[in-house]
């Protein structure tokens, strides 16, 4: 396919896209085709005011009286609220809280707790690093076994003894999906609870996780949900879990009268045990933006989007035809779906990605050979997918950057 | 005394204030006396620019590059040794992250592990209700027993088997004092580690942990560091025992390299490695205007004027002599030294509280019976103190309340 054709393609795609007016809502960098939302997303228009509102009104005015008055003290509810719809879950069932790493913890012990009796924690091999670290915390700590085998053995290692299953659904990586439905029912009827990291899905992959049967998931606020760098993350438990949940972060904002100073813990009702200390409100404003604008857009069209531009750019990839060029991430009509990146390997993945920064063209660098690009629905435009493509072919073709250190590097490795 | 006496005592205070000048670096609300920036404290003017610099500049404009650009990536460890001089901290001995429920629990696991063999952690009854909760979690969890003592028992209980005494250095109610010298040498005499909870002093009392021999302390940012609501807490670590430090939390951004995206877990030299996710910049940002000017203005000048402030504050609560004012915290002379806020038990402390509101005059109401009322050194002139006095001898003496629920109230009580 030739790049006029490719333009041609991406210009009737803009034209018809339903979401287009979105991008408006976001700070768009000038000159700028930003191809990392996945990594973090853009600054909303909305986010400017809101925080001058909630720094300067809310603190700097009003002080403590907004924990009531302007129901601060409800914002990891209301903000799980707006999330729900985007990843299939039930009502009540979502709560915005700490980090990934620190939810990841909980609802780990949550489920080891859930499931007496059974003492292994599996995981995938190459799963992002944080979620294996904490993983190796809640094994030492709770005296589990984690075990790390390669992602095509997972299913197969759902032995009698395995309490949680973790697995991140998109890759950070590759983008490859994990079939969750099928998955969660394998893990059901080998007795395992399934806990699943939406980071790099929620806002670009449709999730359906009740529908699904999932246990528990944990993810991201500052990629797809444009929340801020840093944002504050979310936990879902199921419905059939709620009750009867423990979790070994028992703070007094999960406490069921968080103000009335008990002596002892008793949990609140629902997801809001999950909580742990004090939020940063600051932090939860700049996300109930992202969210909103997210929840606003609706998750089926954003995640049609965000397909159709990471199949463009593949398309791009395929009319470069680099043989050092290798798309790491599944293709339209694979046997594996993917999430909202693209993830090609290339000899010399870092010079690559560095020198489409100085195009413009922002995506992200992976260790030790991979140049990832994400397609963040709400905020891109096909035509800088064919632009971005257009920006690669002049860096491989023109091998612009420093040459000598090129081969340097390709005759060590 | 007559308020006369006292308002011209205030005057010649506020003259003689070398750290007057910084009550100009804050939003002060017109016609608000604040005395509770103990809980939350005041909008710095300085934080109102770096937000929006941080929120439109570095996220909005230079987006991701700004973990490096503006080291973000930094600003745990930068804003960690801000803190250090005004808790008495080695350098490179504090850090800036999550909540402190969250930074408790990292720590006292941290302690238990460190102090094997010994499985009992010590604690007062009546501490800071999160304490409390966030100990019977880790007790759960790690198998350990939670003994939970009346504050006169708590060095008594000391025995073979504590662990980890962790208590809270203020106490959030009354402000009394631990003798933090005093108890660490005795819990270090009697084998075990003592962790600090400096939520209620760090800004209003000096501190020296490390002249102590204290082994770990977290503590709040959002109250006399005017880090805004729910802003990040921090954590120390003694620096004889960072070395060894294992901490169950073990996220990525404490991992030797966290971008090396390494299979396994390397904590990270020093105090890093109680870093778990990755921290909302939002949050970070506002916590280090805050710090920034409390760092400025130094601890010792600030904890004597938050100490003559609450002095002169009991001296008002005298000079109103109402027999229902019972006075909980320690007085200029008594044996037991007081933090930066004065609580006083009333029957009807809540409408009292309530009534000072309606004049103006902000304080916190504390289950079941208690008004507290806060001293922030950097924010408050000697002069609204006494005008904080006169509004509560109105409130007193008019019993300005709804009298019939006031008699109802007591009747029950």
């Amino acid at each position: 396919m030739k790049w006029g054709t490719l333009a041609a393609r991406a210009a009737t795609l803009d034209e018809r896209d339903r979401l287009a007016q979105f991008r408006s809502r976001f700070r768009v960098p000038d000159g700028m085709i930003y191809l990392d939302g996945n990594s973090l997303g853009l600054l909303p228009h909305a986010t400017v005011e809101r925080m001058r509102a909630v720094v300067e009104g809310e603190w700097g005015r009003d002080l403590i009286s907004s924990w009531n008055g302007a129901d601060w003290i409800g914002a990891p509810q209301r903000i799980g609220a707006l999330l729900a719809p985007l990843i299939g879950a039930e009502p009540d069932s979502v709560i915005a809280c700490d980090s990934v790493s620190v939810n990841l913890f909980k609802l780990a012990m949550a489920g080891l707790q859930a499931n007496r009796g059974r003492r292994a924690i599996l995981t995938e091999a190459g799963n992002f690093p944080t979620d294996v670290y904490i993983l190796e915390g809640v094994a030492r700590m709770a005296g589990a076994e984690l075990r790390v085998v390669p992602r095509g053995d997972v299913v197969a290692a759902l032995g009698p003894d395995v309490a949680v299953l973790v697995l991140t659904h998109a890759h950070y990586r590759s983008a490859a999906l994990w079939d969750m439905a099928g998955v969660t029912a394998g893990a059901r009827d080998a007795g395992a609870l399934v806990l699943w990291d939406l980071s790099h899905s929620t806002g670009a992959v449709a999730v359906d996780l009740a529908g699904c049967g999932a246990d528990f998931a944990v993810g991201c606020g500052y990629k797809y949900l444009n929340g801020g760098p840093g944002a504050p993350a979310f936990a879902y438990v199921a419905q059939r879990h709620q009750a009867g949940l423990s979790q070994p972060l028992s703070g007094w904002m999960g406490h069921a009268a968080p103000f009335a100073f008990e002596d002892g813990y008793r949990p609140a009702p629902g997801v809001t045990r999950l909580l742990s200390g004090t939020p940063s409100i600051l932090a939860m404003a700049a996300l109930e933006c992202g969210v909103s604008i997210a929840a606003e857009a609706g998750i089926a069209p954003a995640a049609a989007k965000a397909q159709a531009l990471g199949d463009l750019f593949i398309d791009c990839l395929d009319a470069i035809g680099d043989p050092d060029v290798q798309i790491e991430s599944p293709r339209a009509g694979d046997a594996v779906s993917r999430g909202g990146h693209v993830t090609f390997s290339h000899p010399q993945a870092y010079a690559v990605v560095q020198a489409m920064i100085a195009r413009g063209v922002v995506g992200d660098y992976r260790e030790p050979n991979g140049a990832r690009f994400g397609f963040s629905p709400l905020t891109l435009r096909f035509g800088e997918v064919v632009r971005a493509g257009r920006a690669l072919a002049d860096v491989l073709g023109g091998r612009l950057w420093d040459e000598d250190a090129h081969r340097a590097r390709r005759a060590v490795t």
